[in-house]
């Protein structure tokens, strides 16, 4: 029988590495030895990308991302858009529509103002597509070697519609899991301009507002059992998130995952999985089997899910654990990363 | 007659400086002609510290702060005492009491894991003291050399109770302008452990959460008019602001302002104003004079308002303007600051 156990190196580390921001098994660590020993509590979950509150009679999503991604300008988009879309996405994977935004920028000392203004303007452009209005906001300014031109926190609120609970924990066994569509797309596409690597066919980041698509899901069924955007750590980390916390296993059908050719062609020269690389407009769900084909008819109805497709199902066998079925008939194990493949790609 | 335009080097400017992270007129001017033109609306004011919101029927109010204070720890408190407090204020500033917090962290790599372990423990320990929760989080890792060990962005949400409106645009002439206390101390705190400076008597940080004092304050009578904490560019600057959005003037009695010996010394060598030296555990509120003796009184009675002092009021003359009355019986001209004295106090 396999047995899988998460590697624990923070025991062994004194210092932050990069991967402490990966989202793979570093970051998870960093979360559970050091920042929930020291202001966990009922709220702090690491299983959900945002809070389920109750204020005042409502309830609530609440949820914050920083942005640190470099060059702050890709094909596709910019550090301004990952602001908006990045929180607007987490707050959908809680079924709730994005209301109110915050945006905090740490300059850096020397950095152009015309670069602060398109960065600004791509930010507004994109608040204005999800239907997210920023409210507040605060600017801090850090000497030159502190910062890296722009970085950007926004944090976002919105109402989780009546009867919707979307947590890793409500998965079965016989859930079809759903891809809404390419993966991989966002983390080529940051490489493609990093390192001056090239790929010959341009590859665009997916950085999209889910909240319309997650909408049309809903529409379906509010019995949705969990939501997840596959950002770093790419699908990989977030199937093994789902297993992890769900306790169930996840079989995956390789054949059956949207992989396009240039990002195929990219990652077999880099060496590097598609299903470990970052994705910035795409979810993964977790459907009960008698509304998924209903599900992928809406998703595929919808131009951000036009590409939907089921990858798999969740399972009995091997709890917690996530599986492949490859082309050729085999198996492999579907391990969460350790850290980013790629570091700075949000 | 005196006039006084708000000086405009934005236009003349090219790059980032350090003041327009300062809180001063620099700021202002980023926010106007940049941030306000690319993702501005009805909800996005300069002239509060949390926007007040409407969702679900709940009315909430909502800020954002992050926070780039150089030392991580300096005497009275750490940045992670402030990414709390600071945000809790804001909050308190609009009435509203602190319920819910996010953390988003940017790390340095390289940074002791150690370190970031202290910083999460005092922010543990200052959100349980003010009473909030923090419920969602993220940590970014940047290289080494494009950050600064760490830099925290909190977010947060509350209630406003029924009945409470605060806002500059609500001040009118007559109205009591009172500090909760000592002014100046935060920033020779930082002072004093920056630059080797030492000023002989240890100041500590006033570095504190503001919510149950504004709660006391708010049960003598929801009818205060405005509440501002005097951060960067200190009170000068938070009664500039006020002045300018409620179109009123401000006359202070600058005797009656509370500066503390060691804070007056430390100045006095520096050659600083404590008027624009930045506070972190102080208000400054505009009272209708009906009221004034009963809130002052309220104040007093909590540990946090001990010192609190009338110091001034609004006045018809010379709208928009700060004046003060000299200890010798003159008048001048407080200014908003241009930018901060000392860059990164929070």
């Amino acid at each position: 029988m396999l047995s899988w156990t998460c590697p624990a190196p923070l025991r062994d580390q004194q210092r932050v590495v990069m991967g402490h921001g990966g989202g793979g098994a570093l970051s998870a660590e960093l979360i559970e030895q050091v920042f929930a020993p020291a202001y966990g509590g009922p709220g702090l979950s690491a299983t959900t990308d945002a809070a389920a509150l109750e204020l005042g009679g409502a309830r609530l999503a609440f949820s914050t991302d920083s942005f640190v991604v470099r060059p702050l300008f890709f094909p596709g988009g910019s550090i301004g858009d990952l602001a908006v879309n990045g929180t607007v996405n987490d707050l959908a994977m809680s079924g709730a529509r994005a209301a109110y935004l915050s945006c905090g920028f740490i300059l850096e000392e020397g950095v152009g103002i015309e670069t602060v203004a398109r960065v600004a303007d791509a930010l507004g452009a994109a608040a204005r597509t999800a239907g997210v209005r920023v409210v507040t906001g605060d600017t801090k300014v850090v000497e030159a070697g502190h910062g890296d031109g722009v970085y950007i926190n926004t944090s976002g609120i919105g109402l989780i519609p009546d009867g919707v609970d979307l947590r890793p924990e409500r998965v079965v066994p016989g859930d079809v899991v759903i891809v809404s569509g390419d993966i991989g797309v966002h983390g080529v596409a940051i490489m493609s301009v990093r390192e001056g690597l090239e790929f010959g066919t341009a590859v665009e980041s997916d950085c999209a507002a889910l909240g319309d698509l997650v909408g049309a899901m809903l529409a379906v069924t509010p019995d949705l059992h969990v939501l997840r955007d596959p950002t770093r750590g790419g699908l990989a980390a977030a199937l093994n998130e789902i297993a992890a916390a769900s306790g169930t296993g996840v079989v995956v059908q390789e054949r059956a995952v949207p992989v396009p050719a240039p990002v195929a062609g990219a990652c077999a020269v880099l060496g590097l999985d598609p299903m470990y690389v970052a994705n910035e407009g795409k979810l993964v769900a977790f459907v009960p089997r008698e509304h998924a084909d209903a599900v992928l008819a809406a998703m595929r109805a919808h131009p951000l899910g036009a590409g939907a497709a089921v990858i798999g199902e969740a399972v009995e066998a091997h709890p917690g654990m996530v599986v492949a079925r490859t082309a050729l008939g085999g198996t492999r194990v579907v391990d969460m990363p350790l850290g980013e493949q790629l570091p700075r790609i949000c």
